[in-house]
């Protein structure tokens, strides 16, 4: 028995060991496969992709404009631009961790979103007379989407982890979207557009509680590389910038065709504007000489996006969107500057991007901003068809009232929380086995464990003509000594 | 009375203080919460983008897709890259204000569209039975519009002016911008869907007389700082490119739908590829050895797309468009080599980015190309009913024809450019008080005034190891000498 | 005879000179006048970009929305993006090369479309009525598309030419490709819209052909600044992640209107999620301790893309796409890691970008899956209007078969490379005459040649502080020998 926990102990504790050289190829494979295997028994082309088009135009009496690709692809590759730039690219800020933030991302959103299109397809459009899923450009947003939980998971892990493991994150995360999502949206019929609930605060509570189980108490032996450099917090800008400015396409992108997807870009574009001045205004006056600080302009500017994903498509008005825009960028400057520090020391929740300010909470309130927005609903605002249109009253739910849809909406929020911190638990601890590739805790935030990283700037002529003229100075310090010692 | 000149040569020539801390947040809230009541008073949605759109577009025999939201909505997100990514990164050439160029550009736009929205709504779409502004998505591309305006102005200041004097100068920018803009296309019913006149001879008229009043007789202090490095050079590259690449969409994302559209993109993408190779010749022929210079490179190839603002959606003829590139770009490349020293020495304007030979001077002659190309239609070449299409020879302005449009259109040239003189003369005294946190002369260009910069790049390992290695071999240095000494 | 041979050895063999001053203004000077005389001449509207489309609406009755600009637009600037951000980035990863990748990228792409609109338009859209070329949106699509294979070439290039020489580069690669083009697409009646063939097998064949013609033996003398450092591996990255992300728009850009485009958007999409993985997992198991090489992941990943750049618009099932992109990416991977290599030391051909490994071989093999799809296609998986539609089997190939097709699509391929291979060789030679301003055989990859670089980052004060620092502690260190000797 005593045998037993040694070995345990043994096996817990052994020394770090970054080679993946096993282990990563092995799940890439392993998994691309499978979703081959996958894809070729469950995924077809739908009626808008496939060449019978020619013949459903005719027969439903439509035009090719009419397509739901001419309705969406614009706004697709604008979420496609913010899962892989601007994502990426938010976590270059680490002055040596810019190739893992940025290319483990691309990894683990290119895996994510094929196994997405399965997941979803099989909760949501799976075809029980041909047991087949049909995809289309709405379901790739969708992928996209799902993928998006699990990279704001990778927010709270990054510099922490080895990619085998964001994989794992990853595969876990994608099919507890789904499940959540399908809880949600189908069961309690809530609408969430942009995601507040089942992406952000999902996400959000996904990585706090995965980070939470990972608690390294050591981590001050990686501090030299826990900061940014001044290039790469400009990097780290183009990441912001593309998220920011394409939040409106993110909120608007599956929403109802027509004033649907025009009033969720408008305020979702209300509400960043404000975001950004609150969250200025709060850097500003938190330090002493009123500079300000660039993690809180990289990431609470964004607060107002997070917070409008479900209340987007609803009529919120635009000064309701200021409101909320306003509050968020207050509450998750906030965030930075005092609840970041008091999870590490009073919780032992390291977050390295402060996916806390930027995503689980924005995300939480975002949720329950929807349910108020909803449950305050009337017929004189939407108008009887619009409300129906615009809160889906049809079918089973053609006699849910506003004020019901508005609890469903809250209940919705608690479950996507639930899913996240339940299910992060169980992840962190399926990562805490020792067969993942890790690094120790004086070797975080270091691309050099899972990248070649080339040899630095000073090997570069100029600064190398440089440095021998530095030396050359020091020569003559030298001599004049050695001059001095002569006479 | 003496005693009071001392008093105000005091308060005028008191040492600076750069501390914003009360002044930003101040200024960031009182004017975040004026316009959220603003915006409660008079901002709703249009019927596009409203909840009633269901019965709208029953009453009005329309569908989905002719929803303004998809004409509009690619552009108007490539007008906000260029806006946001675009104006930001191509001001962070410099080498120690990457933060300042990119993060004030996002501060100021961010306030600047809140209250274009409101400025061009209560001149253009007021609507005067309700007393409310109707928004959808034209109007957001209009308040991007807007705020190139006060962006432009910002190029002249960059490095030379306090967070809180950008938002006075974006108040007033936006505030003149929006009466000129009525004036010229209201009164004057110019057509100017790119902006050569509204946005680009005014906001660059604008930011110099500001500069010209600003001016900072020992600049010459801050010298260390005013270049680029090599990489702040590829940043400002990121801005260069999206801002080229996505100019047909400026110049086309509020013009006519169908042939108007598509003509003004078309214009401009010729124009501007032929900035570029005329662009690259004088700046080679301007050097000695023929060395192209990135500050050319970076705005001088942009020319094409501002002198083709107000005439992109004429027929101008694709040659046409080619001409005006190519001149364009010689004249832009010859201002920065000539103008700009010049303007420096002897007119006292200290223009930071050169926007005098990007925006002022090509915004001016495209509001000229755009009055020649104007008084040169005809039915023959437009069709009659082109021709009332493209000029809205329509209501009062049915019997205007193409020759009086032309004088009108340059007539509206010169307004716009005297707004920007006279406004900015004014703007430039209130920035004067010192009140407003400015850097001293010594101390401009230079992050670490509002920011908290990271600390640099040599403390990370790798560089350590390498300074080290350094420190052994001067000691290796010292040790020969010593032993020389011994011997 | 004699004397007549070692003129021409010495003509050959006079010492480099880098001086453009003249060579680069002259060409950009005449071959820009050339296209406004030539545009002049041939290029107008066509009738949905020209102002009597509302009368062409009218007689064809159809509304604004089905102008064709509303179809391609947003697929257009994706492209665009590509081009110019792209390929300008992705040619950044040289720790000096950067101005010169991404500045001259933007100089031959911007002269390059307009040749193009000439070239593709004398070959497929000239009216023999009025001896006019009438452009819209596609044709700036199609522009875009023929600059990529000159920029493709320019990859082989990168680092080893001067910008005359990229000028000469591209006016014969635009020219070679439009009559490759009309060869394969018309007289061949190929389908590749992606230009798997046109684009990526001939422009990387073109590129090999030419470095192959102007092997540098000495060529290691540059050695010092052939790799990257680590923030311009990041630069690159951008280009990376743009191109993956719009290559569904690249692929699905010109294809027909409906599904054809929605098909095309989402197999390219599946394909390079696929090749993702695999080039990591590649990567990852080619190095000792599995760590990952930023070389592999900016450019294998994208090699999915390139292989369905022929059958993304065809049938090819959504498993098929992942199957293409999962063998491309580990084919490309090991390009990387042996045919590179193996290529410089055995076929003299230096390649710095490895387009072999991203362009040539996924492109030819792009072509060949194309024709094996093409093949297989039957009418119960397209339907028979889906299939004479997909393959636009009218007019006179109204009788083609699929099999049939699918053979012409392998010649297509063939033709491609004979054209990049015999053309390249040609241009190869032209550029070896010692009047294009070529840089010595150690002086590459290194701006300094024609670009003015701005003075490095140890002049900004706080690496100044920190020199002085290091100063002092050297002068301690003196000192203490000093002292020592003294006693």
């Amino acid at each position: 028995m005593g045998n037993c926990c040694d070995c345990v102990v043994n096996f817990f504790g052994r020394p770090k060991n970054t080679n993946v050289r096993v282990s990563l190829p092995a799940v890439c494979f392993v998994w691309q496969i499978a979703m081959i295997v996958l894809f070729g028994v469950f995924i077809r082309y739908d009626e808008e992709s496939d060449a019978h088009w020619v013949e459903y135009k005719r027969e439903h009496n439509v035009t090719d404009i009419e397509n739901d690709f001419y309705f969406r692809y614009p706004s697709f590759q604008d979420v496609h631009v913010m899962i892989f730039v601007g994502f990426g690219f938010l976590m270059t800020f680490l002055k040596r961790y810019s190739f893992g933030g940025v290319g483990f991302n691309f990894l683990i959103a290119s895996f994510g979103l094929q196994w997405a299109l399965l997941m979803q397809g099989w909760f949501h459009s799976l075809d029980h007379t041909t047991g087949k899923i049909y995809i289309g450009v709405e379901s790739l947003i969708n992928a996209d989407f799902c993928c998006a939980g699990s990279l704001i998971a990778y927010g709270a892990l990054l510099g922490k982890v080895s990619p085998v493991q964001l994989m794992v994150v990853t595969l876990f995360g994608i099919t507890l979207f789904a499940v959540e999502e399908y809880i949600i949206l189908s069961l309690l019929h809530c609408r969430d557009a942009g995601g507040s609930m089942v992406i952000h605060a999902f996400g959000g509570y996904y990585g706090l509680a995965i980070s939470w189980v990972l608690y390294r108490p050591n981590l001050h032996q990686s501090k030299r590389l826990s900061g940014s450099v001044y290039h790469s917090d400009v990097f780290a800008m183009i990441g912001t910038l593309f998220l920011w400015m394409f939040w409106p396409s993110f909120n608007s992108a599956i929403t109802d065709h027509g004033d649907g997807q025009h009033r969720a870009a408008i305020n979702t574009y209300i509400a960043l504007a404000s975001s950004v001045l609150t969250t200025v205004a709060i850097s500003s006056m938190s330090q002493k000489k009123g500079k300000l600080d660039m993690v809180h302009i990289q990431n609470a500017t964004l607060a107002g996006g997070v917070a409008m994903g479900t209340a987007a498509e609803f009529m919120i008005t635009p000064y309701g969107s200021l409101i909320v825009g306003f509050c968020c960028g207050i509450i998750s400057t906030f965030g930075y500057l005092f609840v970041t520090p008091f999870l590490e020391k009073y919780f032992k929740i390291q977050d390295t991007c402060g996916i806390h300010n930027l995503h689980a909470v924005p995300g939480m309130l975002g949720g329950f901003i929807g349910a108020i927005v909803a449950a305050a609903a009337t017929e004189s605002v939407y108008s009887k068809e619009g409300l129906i249109n615009t809160f889906d009253f049809e079918g089973k739910f053609a006699d849910r009232s506003p004020g019901t849809q508005g609890g469903f909406q809250a209940a919705g929020t608690c479950v996507a929380i639930a899913f996240g911190l339940v299910g992060g638990a169980i992840v962190g601890f399926i990562l805490r086995f020792p067969i993942w590739g890790d690094p120790a805790d004086d070797n975080c935030y270091d691309d050099e464990v899972y990248w070649e990283v080339p040899e630095d700037e000073e090997t570069i002529p100029p600064v190398l003509e440089y440095n021998n003229h530095m030396i050359h100075k020091h020569q003559d310090i030298s001599e004049s000594n050695f001059s001095v010692e002569q006479s």
